[in-house]
């Protein structure tokens, strides 16, 4: 069989498996890693010219932008997910990133390390959730290396593509294979291996990625894979159960909270002020009842703040493009920029709470998210954020006295649905959940805070409280 | 009646007014502009405290990001606009970013007059399109704009918030002065007026702001503004009805089309090559018939292109956060970078055909959209953009014929769905409103070009022709 026969079967045979893919629902993320020069970017281009470019994306890693320098370093990996029945091709990826930083010094090997962690955990967790992760690592020798950046800079019209760090790399090859080769190590798994190709023909390394991923994705078509739930590998926080806490007499008088609210609000502004100049990010998540009184609290809280440095995310169910990607990507969209607060209304933990109880994952998926919110919030808490977490608590008397009162008053009439009262029914099932959720995800780095707010003032007021003592505790 | 039961009443008014939005649909766009040191963000902090905060968010547009330097100057704004129902607040705005353009001599005098006339339309056309656009300027006179800054520089902890440009002003108060004068006299309009306000007394300035927004809602909300459909002002290039097209005899045999192909994926590759470097942004859009062959010709142009320097868009129906916004906000949000390509798969001329024949919008809405469309082209272009718009023609035998093709071949019956059928049956309607929005948007900056395509491989090969002209043009 002649080359050009064999290129012309691959190339139609890959782009038959958009069809596939598209059928299945099967995310597809291919990574090409490899050394400078070694052809990544010229073999993705003949693989791709024959698909179907309204279904794929091809992005090149190299520039980290200012702005994404702002975000959890997979932040920027992360937001490129493609939707369910799509390809995203990435041109250097993670490994480049933080292999690349560690070998220059700017991540020191404590930080490094826990980056490879992340990113272990994140390619599992891509997997877990659907994704066919494809990873492949192209090698050349040190001396084709050179012959190539060589032959590039030779003419003006390919000088421009040899960038300091290419020289650099294979001024420094000896250095950075061993680097490279303890991450390809460390980053190997059976869920998400990595494709080695020798990368000097590179005829065969077009073939040998086209054919990897044909039959990848008819791996994964045939044998979908049926993840693990895994243990939580962190240091939790005891907390007590819903039914335990206290709620009588955690109320406050008028005059009371009148003072303390102008008191705390006038210090959050204070310390707002000072984590905006020392770009600590901070995550504030409520979740509760409905009619606790989260919207109230937020609005106290979000009252103290400078406008331009704060966002409120009301989370409500997820859009099309949301629902057709990994679960976190919606809130991965949504992070608060170094220096900057953001407050969500509902969170993550939906996952565990109101799509296991409607059953809008599966079994796996809702018992695999409390590890993988973990995984989460570590990353952020790694970067740098104050993650506070608020369970906002009422019992479900008040809850009807609430629900009463808006059925009956014309101006609250639009707070109270159907829907309310029919998650009304299912009190003691989320109740069940929610005592799970917070006994699996109150971990060291990111606990629980229960507001009791039967009395609103008295809930409001510890939520500031809280907000305040977290952020000093980092200042 | 004393200043703070004053407050406290326009304070609860605006926090009501976010129901009355939120139930009338109304967007807001709240513009704050002003001298530096006029209180814009403290009076805007104030504000904003007795509302509700998911349903607004504040801008603070003061620094521009290297990303954002790589758009047209109203992307930044214009990706901001707020959803139906919700606020945007803009601390500082375009009148900001471009006076002080012009009076450090960034902007000559013919780009900021270009880009003034720009947020005359864009202005306009946000309140064409429903939104309330509220503008306010502040303003201090020298000697007290001092005075503020003194005193921030006295105490390190405010030190910080003066910075260079605040500094240059003072310093060139009467000059800034002439400037914006006249910018404010330019941009002052019936429907956008600025509202001017003396902000030597804190408490006013926060009192006339608030009461202007009230206002301006109720005034919004009684009277549902009605706009008039404006002449084109852009000179046209006369174009032939589609019926007139001939489409007989273009075609290529088998043997021409491979090594036409073959010869001019070559050359645009190179050309994508120059444009990258030079930062030229290309904008490719598709329209045309169903079955016409768009996607097919445009698989052929992307694969000559260098795979991170482009984005194909398949443009299918807006999602929610897309219809509750203005019909070209979704488009701001798929502009290229400089440098880049992007590649539409349908366009925001759906606004003039599938939304105009299925009355998803009202006559008045896509009778403006013609002008909307041209000044929004005019803009692109005026950036720098290559903007190259392709109608893909066929008779409705050949439509009939793939259609049946595609109802007949297994792997090709998803192409086609009950929907195709119907809109054939709409074909004089849709060739009625293609041949006015032809007539009506084939600017000279920005015009239309119809490929025939009744045999594919000619509307391949032509538009592969047109695409490396238009880009040599401009090397």
């Amino acid at each position: 069989m002649s080359g050009s026969r064999e290129k012309e079967i691959y190339r139609n045979e890959l782009a038959g498996r958009q069809q596939v893919i598209k059928n299945e629902g099967l995310p597809v993320i291919v990574i090409l890693e490899g050394w400078s020069a070694s052809g990544k970017g010229s073999a993705l281009g003949s693989i791709i010219k024959f698909m179907d470019p309204r279904f794929f994306r091809v992005y090149n890693m190299d520039v980290i932008s200012e702005e994404e320098k702002r975000y959890p370093f997979l932040y920027r990996h992360a937001v490129r997910m493609p939707m369910k029945g799509q390809f995203s091709f990435f041109d250097g990826s993670m490994m480049d990133e933080v292999t690349y930083g560690y070998l220059t010094g700017e991540l020191d090997r404590k930080e490094y390390d826990r980056r490879v962690e992340s990113i272990i955990h994140y390619e599992r967790s891509l997997r877990d959730n659907g994704y066919l992760v494809v990873k492949f690592f192209l090698e050349v020798s040190e001396k084709e290396q050179k012959k190539r950046i060589d032959k590039l800079l030779e003419s003006k019209n390919t000088r421009w593509r040899v960038n300091k760090k290419d020289l650099w790399q294979n001024e420094h090859y000896k250095k950075c294979k061993k680097v490279y080769e303890e991450y390809l190590k460390r980053t190997d798994s059976e869920i998400c291996p990595w494709h080695r190709i020798k990368a000097d023909d590179r005829d065969q390394v077009e073939a040998i990625i086209a054919n990897t991923i044909i039959a990848e994705i008819d791996k994964a078509v045939r044998n979908p894979y049926k993840p693990a739930v895994p243990e939580n590998p962190y240091p939790l926080v005891k907390m007590p159960k819903l039914a335990k806490i206290k709620l009588k007499g955690k109320t406050l008088t008028d005059a009371e909270y009148r003072k303390q609210l102008k008191k705390l609000q006038k210090e959050l502004a204070d310390l707002h002020n000072r984590i905006y100049r020392k770009k600590i990010p901070v995550i504030i998540a409520y979740e509760g009842w409905d009619a606790a009184g989260k919207g109230g609290n937020i609005k106290r809280v979000a009252a103290a703040l400078d406008p331009r440095g704060y966002e409120v995310f009301p989370i409500a169910s997820p859009s099309a493009e949301e629902k057709n990607r990994h679960f976190l990507w919606r809130f991965y969209n949504r992070l608060p920029k170094t220096g900057h607060i953001a407050i969500f209304d509902r969170t993550w933990y939906g996952r565990v709470m109101v799509e296991r109880l409607e059953g809008y994952c599966s079994e796996n998926d809702w018992k695999r998210a409390y590890n993988e919110i973990n995984e989460f919030e570590k990353d952020l808490t790694d970067w740098g954020a104050i993650v506070i977490k608020f369970w906002v608590q009422i019992d479900k008397d008040t809850q009807l006295e609430r629900f009463t009162l808006r059925q009956n008053t014309p101006e609250k009439q639009w707070k109270i649905t159907e829907e309310d009262w029919r998650n009304r029914e299912k009190w003691d099932l989320y109740e069940k959940a929610v005592n799970e959720m917070i006994a699996k995800t109150s971990t060291e780095f990111a606990p629980w805070f229960v507001l009791e707010s039967n009395d609103k003032k008295y809930a409001r007021i510890k939520a500031l409280e809280i907000i305040i003592e977290e952020i000093k505790k980092r200042l």
